[in-house]
């Protein structure tokens, strides 16, 4: 057996996504082999992430003050929403540097194979915010509960709010994609959303 | 950008080994969505595998007490060695409930690509042990590495202690292994060490 707190630490790295007892063994033994001054940092990094972050009241996102910098931002437009899974994609997007509306987080997705219903979602907030909005983007992801989301969210903001516009993003052929590595599916909406060049 | 904490703890994460960023941007998130007391825990098994977790000075092997439990095992045989690359061996090993004597942890391998000389490993303490000791065995991996090592130490052994047995374990095919996928130096050890049944 490894020693006690060696043993603690291998199952606290275990509940991370995808780690099995292998993987977290060696994230362990790596640690026990660390500078003090680092491994504090990151026990430091734990606790202040618990204590530090919460969500935006007006998106979702993760933030440390009060209303997230995006919200903040007098500079981006609050008339346009987009709405996504989690506050992970608002990074991916931020990084694009292409939008300058603002976003909404869902916090997940309908899902009937998880039992996630509407209720569990941030939807409330988000028929709220649509009242003043322009335009709401449904950017979930292409998958069946992305979809499922998307439909429900479209036909729910087409109801209450009908003067919005509500847009979903685009489906096709991923850049540097190979028309013959494409699925049905993808090739299928490749083909319905041609554009005239 | 992510909350400064976040980020932080995102970076720590990347300390691992084989952990990209997208991987540390889910742990880190997952860590996020976690109870306190989780967390908690975790950070101070952080701590804890620093400042409670030791070298045993005999073997070499993680303890939190003085010597290890195994080197303190007066049941155990001290006369026999087996020695291995790292302390998370000796779990492996321990698995098996075959093995009864005692351990000894080189902490690494000697490598020419990666600069690594026998006096950065701990075999001076092994050579000392060993005059006591009726037999050695050497049980570093089967790789380029493991097999200088284990040839450095059998000459280094039967010339300090002549009257030590050294052995080396076996090498052939893993249970469950199928000839077709074994490499040519498995089936070339196969063969060599055939026994008769």
């Amino acid at each position: 057996m490894y020693p006690k707190s060696l043993q603690t630490l291998i199952e606290s790295f275990r509940s991370l996504p995808g780690v099995g007892e292998k993987t977290a063994e060696r994230y362990a033994l790596t640690m026990a082999d660390k500078d003090m001054v680092e491994v504090e940092r990151f026990a430091q990094a734990l606790v202040d992430v618990k204590t530090k972050i919460t969500h935006c009241p007006i998106c979702g996102n993760l933030t440390e003050q009060e209303v997230c910098e995006i919200c903040e931002n007098k500079e981006r437009n609050h008339k346009q929403i987009l709405v996504v899974q989690s506050a992970k994609d608002i990074l991916a997007l931020e990084k694009t540097g292409e939008f300058r509306g603002t976003y909404h987080v869902l916090n997940g997705l309908i899902s009937s194979s998880k039992g996630i219903l509407p209720e569990d979602l941030n939807i409330d907030t988000l028929v709220n915010r649509a009242k003043d909005a322009d335009e709401i983007i449904l950017a979930t992801s292409t998958t069946l509960d992305g979809e499922t989301t998307a439909m429900y969210l479209s036909k729910l903001l087409n109801q209450k709010c009908p003067e919005v516009l509500v847009t979903r993003i685009a489906h096709g052929l991923p850049s540097g994609g190979l028309l013959d590595y494409a699925d049905e599916m993808t090739l299928m909406h490749a083909l319905t959303n041609r554009k005239k060049v």
